[in-house]
């Protein structure tokens, strides 16, 4: 896993005023965000709150959505860790397919329970990566390799998958009332389907023409 | 088709002023990204080449990202036009199928041409859906339908695929240099990909447990 996953759990070094400046700021927003939601927090609020210049918040993060991407990096650092070293089948010591399984599982109720920084993250002027986290596409792209279902290009199935998993909860499913008995429904029908999508694939007894052609036995 | 598709090719009447300063707007837009593409081009710009004013502007798109979303559902009505009434594939008259390769080709295709305004037009701001167009969704739900494939939830099959198809394009694919080799390996690695995904899931010789207890014959 350590090839794909170099940058994960390990943050470039910050010099001690920025590592500061950093924690104030995400302490600021995860405040706002608390009190009336992420969708109308402004810079000129986080700055405020943070007790930073706007120019510095704005050198340090660029933009607002920025500042959602970072709040979205710290969040989604419990999963990492559960990923690289927690328990099976979300940790390492189950097989390749159940560990898919929880994986989307987990992701798709990360993205739930931080559905409006998720989105507030977004901003397609930004660069890319933003909104999607590399986590996802390297992980299941790991796990293809272990799992190598008969596709003939997994780099691409894993961005596909990855697509599938964030997809519809960053670009199709609406904001509003994340609470409510029918989003709960959503997020089940979510994993389920996800499920069903990658066992799918994943667990054919289908040997595919290279494999076969190679006369490579599992 | 009619009913998953009420709206498509039929804009809400608008007033004969609102019409003309979309027109001015989204030619406007065009020019612009054309002369130095959409990541540098502000509100500011985008009314004063229009000839409108910046409060014109702001009331009819929102945001910039609100033009750019214009801009791309404009730039989208030739490929709705292709798959509703097109020659099949992609239009209809070929196999459930045939036509769920041919459109995801096509709108693989679309988001390549189309990368700068597809990525400018996202905003976890704005109210969803923005960056996702319901075209792919509701076609590739109709196409499933007839194809039925053994999945127990075709809607949720159908918003995972259209995040596998618009997912690597509007969040994972870097923006710069969309006209190189690289990049037309990696569209037609693409194409490949989705071709292969959907015939895997839907081609397979495999009946759902709920078809055999209920007796389903196809």
């Amino acid at each position: 896993m350590k090839e794909f996953l170099p940058q994960l759990g390990k943050p470039r070094p910050e010099r001690a005023d920025a590592v500061r400046n950093r924690a104030l700021l995400l302490a600021a927003a995860r405040a706002l965000v608390a009190e009336r939601g992420a969708s109308d927090v402004t810079m000129d609020e986080l700055a405020a709150r943070s007790g930073l210049g706007k120019g510095t918040v704005f050198r340090r993060f660029g933009s607002r959505a920025g500042i959602f991407q970072a709040l979205l990096d710290e969040e989604e650092r419990s999963l990492q860790q559960a990923v690289m070293a927690g328990d099976p089948p979300l940790g390492p010591g189950a097989p390749g397919l159940e560990r898919l399984v929880a994986y989307g599982t987990a992701r798709i109720g990360f993205l739930f329970d931080n559905h409006e920084i998720a989105r507030a993250s977004l901003d397609g002027g930004q660069k890319i990566p933003a909104g999607e986290s590399p986590l996802s596409r390297l992980h299941i792209r790991m796990l293809l390799g272990e799992i190598r279902p008969a596709f003939g290009d997994l780099d691409v199935l894993a961005a596909q998958l990855t697509g599938a998993l964030d997809g519809p909860l960053m670009l199709q499913l609406p904001t509003e009332d994340l609470s409510s008995a029918a989003a709960a429904r959503q997020r089940k029908r979510l994993m389920q389907g996800w499920t069903e999508l990658v066992t799918r694939l994943c667990a054919l007894p289908h040997r595919g023409p290279s494999e076969e052609a190679h006369g490579v036995h599992r």
